[in-house]
């Protein structure tokens, strides 16, 4: 649970919060939904800018005005304040406007204007137009700014019971040492896709990595499950400034293991991983003991398991549709 | 396939016509979705009307401004232009608010004012709140008039390979004679929930009926997956009046039978039952020869099991989205 949660809500002797399911999505999926309330709408048409390339009309993301504003004026950018949209000028193919884009990243980094590009990875990931066309890559920790849609891949890993056929679930703990969501809890594996990886192939990466998974009992096993997505609104434990947005598209594995198979950290990101059965992952959840996009991937995985049904939960029908938020910008 | 939809789109010698999956999600879910599209957004404020109950402000369904106006200064009803909402004013709990409503649509039953109400069920739909509460019930055959949510089962039912564990789905043609969808695929079995009744014990009851099933095998082994949701723009097909919204939720369910377990025709709604492989399933789907919904459900089976990927689908990400449409108005 995040420490501004808890100071914000629990005063002195805190009582154990519990968060509904509802909650735990709302939580990742915070930005509203426009459809048919006008004050939703309109707020959202006169608050954020829209990001779009020169030549093609339509939002990629949107971007906070007071992010927009630092682009004024700046080489290979147009900010247009009537029509709200702030404009990439420079290059015509992706590689020209990712140089650009580059450029612009490195001296704001360089005149510390953003406290999450003092996060700079070095890992590029990819926007996509209308036609699922690459029109550029964007260095990771910036791509809140622009609040353009991003990727990843996250795996459920888990044993059945070969007796009662009851499902545990294999749950890391993050090091407290990480930068974002130190100490909360995640899903098996998860990560970011770079661009030009595949999903597949990099959730066999961070099988390896994270997990110590064997590439070919991953190959063999894990199974797509389709997607989730939301549309994140970054608070404190995100790090860096809050409210940025950023809209996000998980590829969902599921992978049984056999009883002899433990997963084991491959790298520091990862604290420890316990094998949960269901209640103890969901006394957890609702605990907010778990990274937010990491809940919803685990609601999911529930859903689709017969575990988590109309019949013991009050909000499924609103559950299982805001897990798979239409985003209105192009993906790939 | 529809025959208003051949003869409009293949004049002579008709080419096998071939739909994409997101079409196939298209033709399910029509309603546009009006986000950030300000076009979309005001043709929805602007066209048609509310439904709403006295005491209750918020929409319970969109209707055609023709139907609405069929209302205008009938007993139990209000109608305001200028806010573009019809208000049930009539009764005060579910049980006198549902007479109400009885009274006004058996009164244009007689009067022969809506094609729809010639196919009379004389089964009743639930009608909810926002704190989930019952509002009122109201005939089946006329929900689609007032534009609200209904529920229904749907299930698929499939065998595994024993050798090569390879996927085969059992699919019905519907009975010719069948008023809706005459001679189109199926789902395994699939229903609408009555009003007073659970999802388990209408699909239970519907596995009997339509497909043979003996309820112990369905209880021990049909497992809950999940919804799908999305808003239905009513063509020809359907019958009766065009163009009437019909936002639906179906509790989707998947059943894997043992290989000497054969679904059988248990009332005249199925002509036959098919065990075909995944690729005769989708070379079918691909000529339009599934009902609408049943092919969104067979889509949201092939997702949930690794069949569609973002490896062979290229609208993965839009799909999945689209098979969950969060609904704006109060459910279960």
């Amino acid at each position: 649970m995040s420490s501004h949660l808890q100071t914000a809500i629990t005063p002195l002797h805190a009582p154990t919060m519990s968060f509904t399911n509802l909650a735990l999505i709302s939580q990742c999926d915070g930005f509203p939904y426009a459809d048919s309330d006008p004050s939703a709408y309109l707020a959202r048409v006169n608050t954020y800018y829209q990001l779009r390339v020169a030549g093609h009309d339509y939002p990629l993301g949107y971007m906070l005005p007071s992010v927009a504003e630092v682009f004024r004026g700046t080489p290979a950018w147009e900010l247009d304040d009537d029509e709200r949209v702030l404009t990439l000028t420079a290059g015509d193919d992706a590689d020209s406007r990712s140089a650009a884009v580059e450029t612009s990243l490195l001296a704001l980094r360089a005149t510390g204007h953003f406290q999450v590009l003092n996060k700079w990875r070095g890992e590029l990931y990819a926007v996509y137009g209308r036609d699922k066309e690459l029109l550029f890559r964007v260095e990771r920790s910036a791509s809140p700014l622009f609040g353009v849609v991003t990727y990843g891949v996250h795996l459920s890993a888990y044993t059945r019971d070969a007796e009662t056929g009851a499902i545990k679930i294999w749950t890391p703990r993050r090091a407290k040492t990480k930068q974002t969501y130190g100490g909360m809890l995640d899903n098996a594996v998860a990560g970011g896709i770079a661009a030009g990886e595949s999903p597949f192939e990099s959730l066999v990466r961070e099988c390896a990595e994270e997990a110590s998974l064997d590439e070919a009992l991953v190959r063999e096993r894990a199974t797509a499950v389709g997607t989730v997505t939301y549309w994140y609104v970054r608070d404190e434990r995100a790090g860096g400034e809050t409210g940025l947005l950023q809209p996000e598209v998980q590829y969902v594995y599921d992978l049984e293991l056999p009883a002899d198979v433990v997963p084991k950290p491959g790298d520091d990101e990862v604290e420890e991983f316990y094998l949960w059965s269901v209640e103890e992952v969901q006394e957890a959840m609702a605990k907010g003991e778990f990274k937010p996009n990491c809940a919803v991937v685990v609601l999911d995985f529930l859903v689709r398991h017969g575990i988590l049904t109309e019949a013991n939960e009050r909000d499924f029908i609103e559950i299982v549709s805001r897990l798979h938020r239409r985003l209105e910008f192009p993906t790939l």
